[in-house]
Parts: C-alpha cells; structure tokens; sequence
C-alpha cells in the first residue's frame, strides 16, 4: 500500500512552511507559559491570553458527530483530569456546551478500520472563558484530548490550561510500538497499560510480535497445538485478542499483528515439527539468540498449512496489514538439508537468500488472497514482492531508501530499538528522512510512512517492561509525529521528566516498578541509600547482556540491571554542571559529597543481599570516583596544576570505573574524568 | 450469638499457658532469625535449623482435603511469592508431595458458610528440606499461608524461610475491618485490594458500612429507588457485592453488611421521603456530621418496608450477622412531630432513647425473621435485645462490659478509629480485655469476640484510603489474633515498617499513593524536597478536620494533609535519638541540618504550587525547629546551660510552631523541645 501521494506530499510542505517560525515561536510560547509541556510539539501553537481554570466546575460537552468511541474518551479524559488534579468532577457530559469547559466538536466518522489514511488532525483553542477541541474524525478528537490533558497544569493559582491556540496533525501516518511478547509473556493489563501509554503520546500503530522462537502467543482454533504446545498455556484467546482490538481502536491505535517465518518458528515447530527443515521433535526455545529451526520452503504442505493459519489469523485482526516477520534466517537447516538443497538446484536457487525470497513470493500471495497487504522486516525485499507491501527496516535508513527507489513504502525501526539501552537523545537524533533517505525525491520520500520503536523482551517482564519503554518512547513518538526541526535536545528533556511524571496518571507503572523492585532488593528495607547509587548507573548498551550470562526464560529478571532505569537524568543533569566547574561548584561539591558518603550506610545493606553483592564494587567505584572529583574541585580552585602523577593515576582508576560489572554502568564516571581534566589545566 | 464456652475458654487458658514463656522464646528467635518478620506474631514459634531456599525449583503440592479455595490460594501463592522474589516459577501444582517445597495439608472441609466458630488453627513447619503446612480446615491454611509468604526473606544467600516450627491460632475469633463506602464511594477494585490486605494480616470480618446519608450503595431490586436517588449512580450491583462475598470467602473473611439505622439515613429518605420522621423532600446529604432525618418509629408502614428490605439484603449476604447501625440518633425529628411525640405518650416512652429502642425491638425480629442475628453499635443494647445479638462498642470498654455482664456477646471499635490518625502504638494498646472488661468473669470475657478497626471515609477517597488505613491496620490485626503479652511497642514498629513494604506485594498502595499525591502537588516537579517535610508531618488528630472547613464530597482531598501519611516515622526516630543527645550527636545534626536547609529548594516549589501555598509556613517552622535544635546542641556540647532568654524564647516558638497549621502537625516539635530543655540544663 502506498501513502497517498496529494496527502504525504502536501502534508510534507506545509509543515515545512509552517515549521520555519516554529522555533521563534516556540521560544516565544515557552516564554510566556513556562510551564508548557507538550509531547510531542505541535507544528502550529500561539499562546493566548490568560488561563482556563480547572476546578469542581469542569464539563465536557460533545457536539457535532457523536459515536461511542468519542464517549469512552470523553469519560476517560474526565477519569485522567480527575486522576491529575485529585478534584472529584462529575462524570456526567454536559448536554449544553455553553457550559461546558471543553467542547469537543468532531465532524465526521472516521474510517471503519482506521489505516494510514486517517486524518489524525484537530485544532484546540484554550480562552479563559473555554477549551474547544475540533476535528474532522474521532481519532483527531483523540489526539487532541491528550494535548488538554497533558497542558493541565498547577500554578500559584490553581490547577488550569494557559490560553493557547494549536494546530496539529502528524508529519508520519505510521507511528508505532512493536511489543514482543513471545520472549516473555506480557498478561493483557500489560499490553492495555501499554496502549494508555501510546494513545498519551500519539502513537498510532501496536505491532504486536505474537511468535517467536520461545512462545507461540495467540490461539488458533483451526491448530490448537500451537498454544497447546507452543506457548507453556501463556498465550491470549481470540476473545482477549478481540477485546486488544477494541481497545486500541477506542484509543486510535491500529494493530498490525505479527507471524514470524520462516525463521524464529521454533515454538510452531514444537507443535508442528512436520513444516521444519530439519526432523523434528522440537521443544520451545530457552535461550536467547538466533537458532536454526526454520520453516521448509521447498515443502508444499507447508503452504497449505501457512493458507490455512493465515486465513484464520486474518479473519481475527481487522486491520489491512499483515506482518509475516522474515528477518534473521541463519540458512542452516536448509543448507544441511541435501533435498532442500536439491530442491534449490532444481529451482536455480544460488543460495538461502535466494531460497528466502522464494519463501516470501510464496507467502505474500497467500497473505494477499486473504484481504490483507504484506508488512516484513528487511529481508522480505525481493524483486517479486508486491508493490503494496511495507518494510519494515530493522537494519537503517539504507534499506528503507533503497525500498523506497523500488516503489515501496517503508517504516523505520533501526535507531529505535528501546530494548538497547540508549539514551532518549539518541533515538530522537533518528529521522526516518534523514542520513540515505535524505536524498531522495519527494516522491520518494512520501514512501516513508513513518516507524516503530521495537521493544524486544528478552531482558524485560511484565514487572520491568514499563521501566524499558518509558519514557523514552515518549521521545521517539515526537520524533514521528513533530515537524522535522523540532529537535531541541534540552528541551526534549526538559519536557520528557515531566512528562514522565505525567505518564503516572495515565496508569504507567515505570515509577511504581522501579521503586517496588528496589524494596526487593534491600529486603523491605530503606531504599534511599541504594536510590542514590541507582540514579548514577545505567545498564550495559547493545546487546552486551546476552554475552554477559547463560540467560534463559528461567533467568530472575531480579537484579539491579533488571531494576536500573536505561537513563540516568541524574548523571546527564552532573554532565552539564560539570561543563563550568567554576560557576557551578556548589552544586558540584553537594552531589559529590552525598556520592562519596552513600557507601557507609549502602555497602552493609548490600553485603546482607544476595542480589546486591554482586554491586558492592559499583558503590565503592562511586564513593571514590566522587572523591577523585572533590580533589579535583580542590585542584581546580588552587588555580594551580593538580600534579601529573595524580591526573595519571585519576585516569588510570576511572578508566576502570568505566568498565561494565554486573551489567551496569556508572554513569558519572566520564564528568569526573571532564573534572580531572580541568583539574589537570587550572592556572593554565 | 454467643460465642462457644468451651473452644472460647479453652482456648484462651490454652493461649494463656502457652503465652506465659512467649517474651523470652520469641526474644531467642528474634535474636536467631533477625529478619523473621511475624505480624500478627504466633503463640507458639520455635526456632529451627537452617533455611529453606526459595528458588526456581519452588513447587507447591496440596495433599489431603482439596477444593477450589485451596487451590485458588495456591495459585496467589505462588503469584506472591513470583512478586516477592522476581523468580518466574512453575505456575502447575506439584502432584508429587515429595518433591515439592511446600506442602499443604489439610483435613477437611471448613464451615459452607464461614462463622466465628471456624477453626483458623495450623501449624507450619519450615526445614531446610521443605515447609510443611497442615492445619483442620481451608481457613487455617490460608492464614498459614500467609505466614509462610511473610518469613520469606532475602539475606545473603538468597531468597529463603528461616526454620522454624509455629503452631498458630487466634485469641479472638471476630478480628474485623469496618470500610465505610458512603462519605466517599469506594470502587470494587478499592474494596478487593482491602480484602487482599485483610487477608494478609489474618483478619477475618469485613464490614461493609453500605449506607448513610451521604449514600445508599447497594442495588435492591426490591426498592430501586435507593441506588436511583440516593447513590449519585454510585452503587454495587448485587453481581458484585456477591463477587465481593466469593472474593471475600476465597479468603476466609466473613463479610457482615450495615444498613444503619433509624438515623444516617438520608439517602434512604431521598428515595423513601414517606418513611422520615418529618415531611421531605430529602436529598443526598453533602456535609459530614451528625443530621436529623430519621426513619419514623411510629409508623407501622416503617417496618413493613424494613420488612422488605431486610429481607432482600439478608438474602444477598450469607453472613449469620446482619449489623443495623443505630448510632448517633440526634431524635430532634423525633421531638419536633408532635404525632410521634403523642405516640411516645400513648406507649409510656419518656425519651427519645425509650423511642429508639422501640425501633430496635420491633426491627430485630425482622432480621430474626429473615434468618439472621443481629450486631449493632452500643446504642442498640436495651432489654429486649435477644442474647444472640452482637454489640459493637464504639464508645469503649465499659459498654462492652456492661453488654458482656447482660449475657451479650460484643466487639471492640473503640480506640481501633484508623479515621482519627492515632499513631500504630496507642491503638496496638488498646485491648478488648483491658479496661472495665478487665473485672469480668472468664465466662463473661468468652462473650468478647474480638474487635474491629474502623475507617470511616469523610476525608479519605479511593485514592488515598490505603494510606489511611495501611500498615496502621497490622498493628490491630496483631492485637486481635496474637497473645495477650505481645504488647512490645519497639517490636511492634520494627516489624509494622518492613509489614509495610511487604504489602506492596499484596498490591495495597499506601505507598504508590502517598508517591503519586505528592507527584501532583509540585505540578509533577521533583518531590525530593517536600518529601523531606512531609516525613515529619502528620494530620491533625480526632476530629479536627471538620471542625477546620466547610467540607463537603465535593471538596477535593488532594491538599498535602490528605497526602501525608497518619505516622510520621522520621519523627518516631528523631525522638529515639533525642533521649540521648549526646549519644546519637552526629546523626542528630545530619538530621537537622537536612530539615534546617530544605526549605531553600522547597519554598520556591511551594509559592509556585496553589495547593502547597498554605504549607508554606511549616516549611519554615521546621527548618527554624531544626536551626533551633542544632543551637541546643551546641550549648548542650559547650557544657554550660543555655542562657535563659534564649529558652524562654525557643519554647515560645516551639509552642507556636506546635499548633496545628493546613490541618498538619510538625512532629518533630516535642523532640526540640526536648533538646532545648537539655540545653537549658547541660552542664549542670
């Protein structure tokens, strides 16, 4: 499917137009209401004058175009408001909208299967007098409803909303969140938290990763084995899948589910090892990792069976995408096969690329035959493939241009991969149209739907998933929904904590879960002492954990690592102290001393527990990396040189203190290297 | 009911001998297993060898008598302890006994309807091999259930039970909880996490106060207009008050509904104005207080509708009690009908007391009727009150000993107000045996059930109800189950705090709350600063809070005293360290030099924030506590008594800062006094 040309293109320059006076205006606008705080930015926003009180008063008002959908959101949005203030509103919309605080005035009915070409746009006008939100479609009306409820803020005053005009809609149509709940199972109020979640950022599309070579996640009715042995009785029934439906759609979020082939097929094959490639039985994965079980495309019952398990699945998710996976086939069953390599032979097939893309023109018609366009990772381009399918480019900008010159639409993922441990700066520095996508034509570039950020679960549970996707998806969504140029790194950060605060509200429980898996650390005991150490670290980037130990299914997720949040604000809040020792010194001393003095009460409480001794030497690592840096400030304000020897020695312990123990990271460590290194310099 | 002689008795001697040796075998155990963590502490707990480990091999086998409770109680069991520990274990039961690390044995099946005669006894037995739980009945194992997951712990090795052998059962057999649902609805997810709570520390009544005037909150299908008219739509479906009930018994808790009457029926005479003792109309009541409208004792047409009612209600909850309130009638309606007074006349009653009790002997055998006994408050003994009635004391000992000396079993609420923000300590002293009940016969002591806490919910809603009642409850709970002579304050404390965190796991959120609350007060800014003050705050004791505003359910709780948790634990410990300042120097002035210099960074985020203006002045007086506290130290260091105008001048402002400001108490003051008077006399 291709994104509508007049659409994307239009789309496209005028928020170009209109995103040239975004940042004065947006410098103006942060002036005059400080406490602004929208994620993501919209294109169009000019204050207003004064400030929409929120008090007891407060009632919604719908008007023009009614549906249930637009009634669940505005009892839901009363719900939140009464959530974020603690005022005990009446439930009960109001019918005359003179009224009422907000009116929601929406025009039509949007799409009966939302998709990419749903108008996602609305206009909120906020006066001291009223709020009106109006839009074309339900789903605008969504979107806009998050915006009110995320400008409701507390002044000296009262809670309110500062008078503001915004226009806003989306500068991508595909906006997503993949969830694998194969590696670990994620029960449905995860996945509906996780939908709250994305609705309050404006995401649009849960891809959701329903098999994998460790879980088979959904029931067939039509091959029940799949669940009954693929899925250790972990896996959602067609009723529960129904009501995700529902519910993303209440929120205006599509969901694109997932079937991974011909590779990470090993909890299918445990119920149906006759489709392998190589004899069976097979048993579900433990590990983590890419294995050989794989799907035999020179087999044709495998494609009876494929026609009949797609059929069924695409009976079962409305929307007009079908995601059949492809990525990461090792070749190895195939190779060590001799009848499928004869069979390779037979069809001049050079190699298991070859044999893929065979798989996949095999597929895809299947796929297509049952109503539905093809959505696949990378490796699903072939020439054969059918002009409507999407990439989805796990492997960068390159291969989602090098779609898009073939006439295909793709979604970026790579740079956006939560489970990576990065830092919200770094994936809110990928544009979907920047780096090999930036030379592209315009028409080109209207290929380019948007992304996903992945959530890979091999290091999270259902108890840690929220800390691994929160907040920093957040960032992710400005970057898909933004225009180009909002890309402030600051102030991304200064509105992402308190967003993240606001995401409280929305029932996340990214705060809640890190704290309660402190307590478990400590035994029930105090956790101030171990916060302190906790704020500093982060844990291991990239795929550093798998290497780090024999991790399976049955791992404890239970650890430090498992609790430690991706980014320490902590850390990134000393960096920019750091930048001017001098001016910031107070501020410098009172956090180093609290950093040195942390072990004497934090050691013995982690001596006591078995999952904390494995940290001691972070906490000592810290307690002297914070003393280097004191020493440091002393050397800084003798205005002389610290001595050589002692830079040298410095460099040579931080330089260890860097290093990774216990999969995490000490985060502070490279300002007290930036410290030393002043300290090195002073007087000269 | 009279609560059986023989088990009542019996069991109390046996408690008595067992009990006698209870303080130096528990102060052995303690000292053998520091983190055993017991609450309600057992009468008979016997230190073992070693530790079980709790790793992912657990496994549960139920043997012996089996029904679905024991099996949905295993089921959470093993779901605690997975969130307790962070091991993904083995959801199956084990089949074979041999191998499992616990065992569940049970004899037979507990009452069909469970009453105060059921059997809580069990005994477990934890070796390094494996823990042993048997007990006669369901009821017994679930309690012993909930010990088991208590003991586990986490020390240096791992997760494990200490071994240990208890032998437990309860003092009383009535150890209650009452939740008021009218003042502020309390939604079934509220009433469920309560239950849960209950359940964990081994309470086993739940007493739902399901009317007043301020709301009627249960369906009659019968007489519709109660939910339609008097519950502002906010009322339980007979669906879910049956699904409480199962939830309830799936715990072995009792659930014992209240429809109080003649008085605090407002909402009742909003719907049924014909059955009041002056002419109506009536509307739900917004105020909290004590109001006039009344049902009318002399119209017969009363009692024909009580009739009706009692008898679908009784219908709905099987409970053997059936509880009709009857406190605080004003009787003004009463005096103002000159019909009702002639009525009194013609019946020879010669006050409004007289009058209620004509209501009470004409509504009792209604209940009776309808196959129930019944419980009142105090005011609902009279004569002609049958010897099956239970009477609920909320006035004291002395009611209870009078109701006792008549023949009449009763309950202790006095002194178990957890609305009135008493600290753990003065409630954990109150005994139902102590006071005037102290003088009664062993017969007449075996009439005294048990007791109940109460919480009544004019000023906490379902946002802040668990911090209300939460881990204050636990305290009450160990009153009511454990030995007469585990009174010890300190052991109490140390426990109740790592309780506290424990219930996170059976997922009550007094602490999330409290976090979320004060999320909301700094505008979603960091709370580190306001926590600090709030650490040292607490409520306004008793009914002081009425008296402060005009509240009404429309006024918002969500000022910091609505936030700020019943105890201040910091203050509790500040006071430890202040009995022997010279001891306890240095952490006495880290202390204070924290409290002194906090306001620099919190006053600014409290002049920004409308709901935190008007704590701003006990921002400063605690940082003027702590500045004066530190001087004292200096003077108590420098030998010399402290000049006397210097503490002429500090009590004067330490009295000051002792008043009561936005309903909050400082309550470190005592403890600076404290330091001042020492000063005053250092050196001499």
């Amino acid at each position: 499917m291709r994104f509508p040309k007049a659409l994307a293109v239009g789309g496209i320059l005028a928020i170009a137009v209109t995103a040239a006076s975004f940042a004065q205006e947006q410098a103006t606008v942060q002036g005059s209401i400080p406490n602004l705080n929208l994620m993501p930015q919209a294109p169009e926003l000019r204050a207003g004058q004064g400030r929409l009180a929120i008090d007891g008063s407060f009632r919604v008002a719908l008007t023009g175009y009614q549906e249930p959908r637009l009634q669940h959101a505005a009892g839901r949005l009363v719900q939140r408001l009464r959530r974020q203030t603690g005022i005990p509103f009446d439930d009960r919309l109001e019918t005359d909208a003179s009224k009422a605080t907000l009116v929601i005035a929406c025009e039509r009915a949007g799409e009966v299967v939302q998709s990419v070409k749903e108008d996602e746009s609305y206009t909120l006008e906020v006066t001291p007098q009223q709020a009106r939100l109006s839009s074309p479609t339900p789903v605008g009306a969504l979107r806009g409803m998050e915006t009110f409820l995320q400008l409701v803020d507390l002044d000296d005053k009262g809670f309110g909303v500062p008078g503001v005009t915004i226009h806003d809609r989306p500068r991508f149509p595909w906006r997503g969140l993949m969830l694998d709940v194969s590696r670990h199972f994620m029960p449905l109020p995860v996945v509906e938290r996780t939908l709250d979640g994305m609705a309050a950022v404006k995401l649009n599309v849960f891809h959701w990763h329903l098999s994998d070579d460790q879980g088979w996640r959904v029931e067939s009715k039509r091959f029940p084995k799949l669940q009954e042995l693929g899925s250790d009785g972990k896996y959602y029934t067609q009723d529960q899948v129904k009501e995700v439906i529902d519910y993303a759609r209440d929120r205006g979020i599509r969901v694109v589910p997932e079937f991974d082939m011909p590779g990470h097929t090993t909890a299918l094959l445990a119920a149906y090892p006759q489709y392998a490639s190589a004899p069976g039985p097979y048993s579900i994965e433990r590990h983590w990792g890419i294995f050989n079980p794989c799907l035999d495309p020179a087999n044709d019952a495998v494609y009876t069976f494929l026609d009949a398990l797609i059929g069924e699945m695409a009976g079962l998710f409305p929307d007009d995408y079908f995601h059949i996976g492809g990525d990461e086939v090792n070749g190895r069953q195939w190779k060590n096969n001799p009848r499928i390599q004869e069979f390779m032979k037979a069809h001049d097939l050079k190699n298991t690329a070859d044999l893929q893309t065979y798989f996949s023109e095999h597929v895809v018609p299947l796929v297509e035959k049952h109503g539905k366009k093809v959505i696949g990772w990378d490796e699903v381009l072939h020439p054969g493939l059918p002009k409507s399918a999407v990439v989805q480019s796990w492997r960068g900008q390159r291969s989602l241009a090098e779609a898009a010159r073939q006439g295909y639409t793709g979604i970026l993922s790579a740079g956006y991969y939560l489970d990576l441990m990065q830092p919200a700066a770094q994936h809110y520095q990928v544009d979907p149209l920047e780096g090999a996508t930036a030379n592209l034509t315009p028409e080109q570039k209207s290929h380019i739907l948007g992304g996903e950020a992945c959530m890979w679960v091999e290091f999270a549970t259902p108890e840690s998933v929220d800390t691994r996707i929160w907040p920093r998806m957040a960032a992710i969504a400005e970057r898909l929904w933004s225009p180009e140029d909002v890309k402030d790194v600051d102030s991304m950060y200064r509105r992402l904590v308190v967003t993240s605060h606001w995401l409280d509200s929305v029932g996340l429980t990214h705060h809640t879960a890190h704290a309660y898996m402190l307590e478990r650390l400590t035994n029930l005991r105090p956790t101030a002492s171990l916060e302190m150490l906790d704020s500093v670290l982060e844990p291991v980037k990239g795929y550093a954990r798998e290497g780090a130990r024999d991790y399976t299914s049955f791992t404890p997720l239970n650890r430090l690592v498992d609790s430690t949040p991706p980014e320490s604000t902590a850390a990134r809040a000393f960096a920019k102290l750091v930048a001017d020792p001098k001016a910031n010194q107070d501020a410098i001393r009172k956090r180093l001393t609290a950093w040195r003095d942390n072990k004497a009460e934090l050691v013995p409480l982690m001596q006591n527990s078995a999952l904390l001794q494995e940290d001691v030497p972070l906490a000592e690592d810290v307690s002297a990396l914070a003393a280097t840096g004191l020493q440091a400030l002393d050397y800084i304000n003798s205005g002389k040189p610290a001595p050589d020897s002692w830079v040298t020695d410095q460099k040579e312990f931080i330089g260890r203190a860097r290093k990774a123990r216990a999969e995490l990271l000490i985060m502070i460590a490279p300002s007290i290297q930036n410290l030393v290194d002043a300290a090195a310099k002073s007087g000269t």
